[in-house]
């Protein structure tokens, strides 16, 4: 009789329990439901109050502009007015609501490797969470950049009797195509999360992957003349070297950069200025020649790549294209270079006036 | 003068527009901070409240298991009690409520690729999406799995006499390792937003990452006997038409078998259950010995390329590391589709031991 009880009182509690958490799942449910569709209803407002802001500065602008072409507004004036937008400007990219402004579509390239899934983070912090991880990145890899190939051609005249084998090459080659892949994967995210990054620097990944891609199918062992058919490999790795000592010098420099212009309000914070140049300042007189020695040098290989291929010791088409690849990625990254810098200079000529002018009143 | 007072009207407008441009910009700033931290504060309510009818569920569950263990429950009421609890369960899983329960993890190869980035989606329609995308994308890489050995092998035997020439075997490598990279990532992202997708087949595919990287610089151009260099080749060739059939038929019936459970109410939406295996029913009978099959033929291949590489037809790395990687792949294969079907199995016994009690009472 007392088990019976006993089994009758844990029968319905159980059961009065089960109840309970059923209820408890359905009004679970229907909360998560209700918070889901009201913030995103909210947001869909934001979205088009920060939508009428945007056009209202891009309209503003351009009167301004025109006002000050007709004679019809003070240049001071307009000067001032124009720091005014700049202001309103940095508040909407820098501030909470810069996820609530139309983003830029996600590419191709993003959902062919991870399909349609929403990589724009809502929260500013996690925004530039997601940059700094990327400057972290960076720099491991500039250190890696510049460790890889120069082991390798050490070894090369050490221990390797100036003839390099197949693996440890292919293993450099391997993880070169990983990293570009890495890199352009994360650009992509940055650019979808309000990155101003330069297409160019992107679509210079894209090369460099197809580049090691196809290095990787490239016969390496070199009978019967090694160092001749090597040529092309070793000119390569010396390239990549210069390449990591411009990366470790650029991504020290660029950060700093960045953290002035933070610190000055005056750049959104999700600007990455990747690449073999990129908006220069301080140390522009060390990294630009650099640079510009860099995109020569790669130009040079690549020539040298599709002169071995003509004249006959390598004839495979993965040395052809190599050699094309490279050379228009010198191309690409001069002509970059070169208009970032011009960009820059206009921005100081503009500057100078203003203050000279302000001086002068 | 009237020229004056236009310049003056236009000027005290463009001012004021200007300005109430920067208000606008602080009161957009503050409405999506405060937007932002309530949503956010809401959300980890919502949060404790999953977690906390989730430990309730696996409590009740264990709580009735005892009970029943020591006889003081009806068998027949604990059936029905579970029934409930499983209802529970597929409401918070289903339903908006998912996104608030403990996720998993991002897990290393997504932070390598992507960066930390969040890649769970709040709402259930566009976990979906995805899932439909994944879907859609194995659908095309199934057909093309079938299609390029096809041609392959078909190109080798009517024109290029019995000797692959390198580039479009490959073309068809390069292919594989961005097919595979991107199932890897897609799979891993089908996880964090709430799939049960075994680990064993995400695990393959990094597998078969590595399988095609290192075939990539496998050399194919056979001199002097071609036929029998291009062995291991041609053996790989007719392993992935296979595979291409049966993942073909997978694909059909697995996206059936989901439907059908989503139409019962029984299955989380994000399942899924890719792989040479996982839960099958219907077209059991065809779809499991060629599974079997497959997996015999995979582990012949890869015994096939290390006797090719031991008796000294083709001694490089690559045929060794290919062959043991083969051989484990299917193995682990074999492992998972069996332990699959034991847990089906199980679950139909069950199912029919219920199913008979209750006829029989």
């Amino acid at each position: 009789m007392m088990t019976d009880m006993a089994t009758e009182r844990s029968r319905s509690t159980v059961e009065e329990e089960v109840e309970r958490v059923v209820e408890q799942s359905k009004e679970l449910h229907e909360a998560a439901a209700s918070l889901i569709s009201k913030a995103s209803k909210e947001a869909q407002i934001l979205r088009l109050r920060a939508l009428s802001v945007d056009t209202s500065i891009l309209k503003l602008r351009s009167s301004i502009d025109s006002l000050l072409s007709h004679r019809r507004l003070d240049p001071k004036l307009a000067d001032k007015l124009e720091d005014e937008l700049n202001r309103a400007r940095c508040i909407l990219d820098d501030g909470e609501a810069s996820s609530f402004l139309p983003g830029k579509a996600q590419g191709r390239f993003l959902k062919m490797f991870i399909g349609p899934i929403d990589v724009r983070a809502t929260r500013k912090d996690v925004q530039l969470k997601v940059k700094q991880e990327y400057n972290r990145f960076r720099d491991r890899t500039a250190f890696l950049f510049l460790l890889f190939p120069s082991a390798l051609l050490v070894l090369r005249s050490w221990i390797w009797n100036r003839c390099l084998p197949a693996f440890p090459v292919q293993l450099y080659q391997a993880w070169l195509l990983f990293l570009y892949t890495g890199l352009a994967l994360r650009e992509n995210i940055l650019r979808v999360n309000g990155s101003d990054i330069r297409s160019w620097w992107i679509y210079h990944h894209y090369c460099a992957m197809a580049m090691a891609l196809v290095s990787l199918t490239w016969e390496i062992k070199g009978q019967p003349n090694c160092v001749e058919k090597q040529r092309g490999v070793e000119l390569f790795l010396q390239w990549a070297m210069m390449q990591g000592v411009a990366m470790l010098l650029q991504n020290r420099y660029q950060r700093q950069r960045l953290y002035t212009r933070i610190a000055l309000g005056k750049a959104k914070r999700m600007d990455v200025v990747w690449g073999e140049t990129a908006g220069v300042d301080g140390q522009l007189w060390l990294l630009c020649p650099i640079l510009f020695v860099l995109q020569g040098f790669e130009a040079y290989v690549g020539l040298l790549l599709l002169q071995t291929a003509f004249v006959g010791v390598v004839s495979e088409w993965q040395v052809i294209f190599c050699g094309i690849l490279l050379i228009l990625m010198a191309v690409g990254n001069f002509e970059n270079t070169v208009q970032t810098l011009v960009a820059k200079s206009r921005f100081k000529a503009k500057m100078k006036k203003s203050k000279s002018k302000q001086e002068f009143d």
